[in-house]
């Protein structure tokens, strides 16, 4: 985890007093429900429960000082709590594992992280969607390879953007329900020492499901799927910070990273605003996806388990959340503040004297009659000269010049085939699909 | 792709047989739409469907051929079904854009491929679940960190598998929802010269979704997310084929590869029966996981599409979607024939002396009012002799012998705190969760 | 492996006939050795050698077939061998296992594969340090973060692509030393059953190094150190490919992938000339990229080996070096053939009306007794009208006429800070550092 | 980086106080240089090492609280120094770009850091070569697949590790070179504003080399070769974690992490020691290793540079080095303390009942003139009863008593071939090529 690359909500989640909170809720729940199973006292549950609510706190140093000496983290918690509770206490983790508190103590922290991304990826979506309404007709060129091919508008890039994003927050939600599980079965799942009932109540408590088959730890091909889930929104986020960085290259300039009016940049040269922001975001989408793969090598832990997950995911646990959430609410601030330049869209869309509506052009000669190898040698000579012009010379005008091509077509008419509209009658109906109205 | 690791019917789809009949279908289903919506003759779909109907093969290397010349793989193709037709087949391919055609059949191949793969996990689970049935109550050692734990069944372990590979089939199905759909919209995605409607006939003739928003290629985040979770299918594979190498091992042989009666070792060494298949299916593994990588590399494609994803793809479809098909196909012939030896397993969990019970004989001394750290001390001071003979020595009958402990517990009581049955008494509940039934 | 993306020599080397010759080489030097010890009669090892010195060519077909009845490549290949040379060949393998002869020949693999790309890294290095004398001094603009930044020349920018293909260059060489050694040590590595100087024999005939201590396998920590090597030249090639695509952006277009003046565009519109070679580059780099990662997984073999690495090297072993072969002869071709337009690179640099020497303005200024704040103010009043007029004003012009900068400098001062080669007075030092000349 | 995996000086190398001393020493050198040069005075130098000399120390939140101010670190930097030297520290920094500062300190950094690996892995090298020597002859049985291959020494196992750390550490040692480089060039590596012959006096002083050709950046070929080099090294470590897993286990039980006479284990159970000290490792391992992926696509940084690299660089250059220097100690303090049990060793070893002699008796019967088809059948039938009896019966005495094979061979030659020393004849050897003694 950077610090500078880090938001509070999410710091929040990873932080010692929010996996003491959660452990204390999965023992406190536990024996609640061996009690009324008659395991143990009802006092026992009673006594956790009546403490918790005087809202006191944890005392992490305290129970980091009582691990010092006990070599065990629960164990030293359950001591803490015990010393705050009194003997009633001593009823708590009958029949539990470890591991029990700490995988579904995971499973909580990585819920809770989700649900932050989640909120994250609304704020994102509704970002973009405003951004595409407002821009649902601008003008640009759409390019392949880096190349002018035909015209779109600046709107279809952000809905396709918002239709990426939407199917991340469809993973999201996926890989939340891999992880959102709980186990509460004792040294290898076999449920020896404590009745699968508490591990339902518990699990119901918290809103998680239950784990079907636990073997002291909650499969690991959970995590790998929720790892890699969040690799691949990553891998969108890239994709979008990358498009920004091409559109604000200074010979294309076409939108920027928000700069306020007053900003004076790094130098004397007013030119040099630089996509920091989604450079920055390209960056941490290489980190973000890298996290997936030692989440996969987690899955195949020696029979029942063995631990080597452990030292990984306190890596990645934190990491990966935090700075997905981090890069999350960065894109939508950039998204948000986006300094988006039709005019100089509209100009890179001319530069080539419309060259991009050859193709159209073609197939108009085409259907007037005259050949392909024809039509198709016509329009080619007078791109040629636009071509050779860079960008200086109109194909339009050429054209009408062009005695061939006007005994075939009237001015009227080629003018027609050089209407931006033309390629813009289904955008409402792309629009309808994305953004469902 | 490497042969020995390949198997026909997968191979099959990644042909260029295959690729072209999904070539001919795409262009066949457009064509016949443009003729309902009167954009080009009713006899240019008539032509093409008659044609086809006489099943008259794909002659790759004549496409190749006219490839060699052309320097274009769709037109080269193109060109050779107009020779096979005639002159009506110049209405195909009207207002297309070869990426449509290309796209769309990568969703086509990928989406058989997942077919086949998910018969695969089909016959997969119907195995494991046959064997988890035979050994629902095999008791065998659980073991955490490679060390004897508590004991538990053969049954549960292939139930966690089961449920495991149950998710994988859950995952699959999810990824072939990513990757099944059409995109007939241009060069841009704008549908300029094309009626979405076209879209989303020749979708549904070939049973995919319609790309809401596409820009000349369908977006690549649904191709990391599906070789994504191939790669995370593969590492429940390899977790299932390391416990078997594990069971295998020299001194623990709780379970083996098939080795049939007759067949010789290596050598003059009849326990030299190595765990080859299991092996073989952990490297495999490692390469299906590598391929994600790419996968998600690709997903920042620049502006509305570069075609650096393709030489990735050439790599990734066949050689993901083959090696998992082959890979899966292998330790469902593992598990199937996996030769169980319960008697080992009695063995091992023997081995001990009866330690693996010591836990509950501490628990039973505190029941009977001895306080923790005497009864702790009663038990340790016996579990100490029985693991310095190495488990000749017998726990139970130490603890019998021990005056102490007999003074709190009868020889009977004691007898009862080391039965296995004990810990079996949830295998059904867990197996309810796991097979429903 | 793509075949369409592989060279023949290159392939060559994984052919199966390739793959028997070493075999039978290694055979035959240990039999020879085994033979100078005394071991063996020198009558089997002359044997041998009359045979090969017949030049007899492998059939591989009857080796498969052997095979396929034996179960075992090694003695399928031993038996073919015998039936050609005749009873004197039972004295080949003599104490030696078949992972001395596999694990020998992959070396002999990798160390010819290694060899083929060093011949395409010289090739590679040649093209480029030709276009960099060629453009030594054509100017360009360098750019940060895709923006206008400070004069340099294209030469300089391949001076940097030199330099870091030098270093790949000593990287491959680097990562051949890793692999190229022999082991001829027995089941266990033990030399139990032949003399550790039959290695050292073998290994001298070979070109290879003894391994110090292998375990019937080389450890794999050495391929592991190779494949990593060549994933970080395949990200040299991924970032000059890069460059190259940047170059030729439609709004850039300060050099193109090669296009011959009388090829078709793939339309009618003249300008779409797409950098597809170096796209399908970038592609390949994340294939040879993500190969790293499986090698790595194959370090931890158990205890003295297990044979989870070899399903892994069938793949890796090929493809990665075929692949990188591919892309570095595809890389030099486009180096060598780009075409570059100094014309427009010079249009670029003046674009900004020049803005990119606002800063050496700068600083004059301040050299010339004003304060820095002042400078500051006099450039950015004159520099933001050329901004604002996107590049149409000259800043010279307005400086000359701005009466406060007229007070500090002369117009004849004045231009001597626009002067270009003020940014290329140690252009010569580069090179010299670079080329050495 | 996760302070548990963390030790002092590895971290102190990436804290502020360091990063902000080397940005001084740069600054000051360079100052130095151009003093010389005659560009600013030698008062500016002088100034600068005389209050250096005072040990002043830096104070981290006061140029913190700058940055908050001006927004950019390297001017907050060089104001409050020039807040504590006085009019004189003016000069600093002259016709330097920020990122000449950066890049050159994380090449000191980089280098410190692996200077403290090397340390680290010369102290695991004496560990390992100490233990080796300890158990040169320790008769163990080695492993292929898992299962009982043949008798080597425990010895042999440890110095196949240490030739594997050698081996490391010459990656180590290639890996520092690759990234000690010094860039002093200006805002695209021109050296417009400042002599060459800075940066090769700030590169001398540093004990770096100048880079030969920079573009404002180090190029990040450099620093993707050296995570990846350490990404190896990690595997290496994961290699001897997982044969110390091994080893520890319930069945194998040849060897522990240490493990204090007094100390409880986790329960009433005694045999219950886990070896959580190499699973931890081998999860480490897993985390080293990805960081090499980011570290790789960090090399096509786009044009001159752009700073996607830098978000990658603030998680990986000290999560890597902080948890591989860990991850070294760790390991060293695993072997140095290593519990090694010899009889358990010989016991596993004896557990076949001598079948793992049974190649060795094969060929001495093939040599006493029985045919190898006969000898095969008579080692094959008294080694089945061996198998059948679990180890139980013993093979030489079944040998002894088999007619057919005494006939063949008396006692004594049979006993000859159950001689462990025939397979300990080269550990000399081998360790002499390891060791070099």
């Amino acid at each position: 985890m950077v610090p500078r690359y880090a938001r509070p909500a999410m710091t929040a989640i990873w932080e010692p007093e929010s996996k003491y909170e959660i452990w204390f809720l999965i023992e406190a729940h536990a024996t609640q429900k061996l009690a009324e199973l008659g395991v143990v006292p009802q006092s026992g549950a009673k006594a956790l429960w009546d403490w918790w609510k005087t809202d006191p706190g944890i005392d992490v140093a305290a129970i980091d000082a009582k691990e010092a000496v006990l070599k065990h983290d629960v164990i030293a918690f359950l001591d803490w709590v015990a010393e705050q509770v009194g003997p009633e206490a001593r009823f708590m983790h009958q029949g539990m594992t470890s591991s029990d508190v700490l995988d579904t103590t995971l499973a909580v922290q990585l819920t809770r992280a989700t649900d932050l991304l989640l909120e994250d990826m609304d704020a994102l979506l509704s970002a973009i969607k405003r951004r595409a309404l407002e821009h649902k007709y601008t003008a640009t060129i759409g390019r392949s390879h880096g190349i002018h091919a035909e015209p779109m508008t600046f709107g279809l890039k952000l809905a396709q953007a918002y239709a990426e994003f939407d199917r991340s927050r469809a993973r999201l939600v996926t890989a939340r329900a891999e992880i959102a599980t709980c186990a509460i079965s004792g040294a290898v799942g076999t449920f020896a020492n404590i009745d699968p009932s508490v591990e339902e109540y518990v699990a119901q408590q918290l809103g998680l499901s239950v784990e079907p088959v636990s073997t002291q730890v909650i499969p690991r091909d959970r995590h790998a799927a929720y790892f890699a889930a969040l690799a691949v929104v990553a891998s969108s986020i890239e994709r979008l910070a990358v498009e920004v960085r091409h559109l604000q290259r200074t010979e294309v300039l076409e939108a920027e990273e928000y700069f306020s009016p007053g900003q004076k940049g790094s130098s004397a040269m007013p030119h040099k605003r630089n996509p920091i922001l989604t450079e920055n975001l390209t960056g941490q989408a290489r980190m973000i996806r890298s996290y997936a793969l030692p989440a996969m090598e987690n899955v195949a832990l020696w029979h029942e388990r063995d631990i080597s997950h452990s030292s990984v995911e306190r890596f990645i646990g934190p990491d990966a959340t935090i700075t997905l959430d981090f890069a999350l609410a960065r894109l939508t601030s950039v998204v948000d503040k986006l300094l988006v330049y039709p005019d100089r869209m509209q100009k890179n869309l001319d530069k080539m004297g419309g060259l991009v509506h050859s193709q159209r052009v073609l197939l108009a000669l085409t259907q007037a009659g005259i050949t392909r190898d024809n039509a198709y040698r016509l329009v080619q000579r007078n791109a040629m000269k636009v071509w050779e012009s860079d960008g200086r010379m109109s194909l339009l005008e050429l054209l009408k010049a062009d005695e061939e091509v006007a005994a075939a077509m009237s001015a009227a008419e080629l003018e027609d085939k050089f209407n931006l509209d033309y390629h813009f009658k289904h955008v409402d109906t792309i629009f309808a699909r994305v953004f469902g109205e």
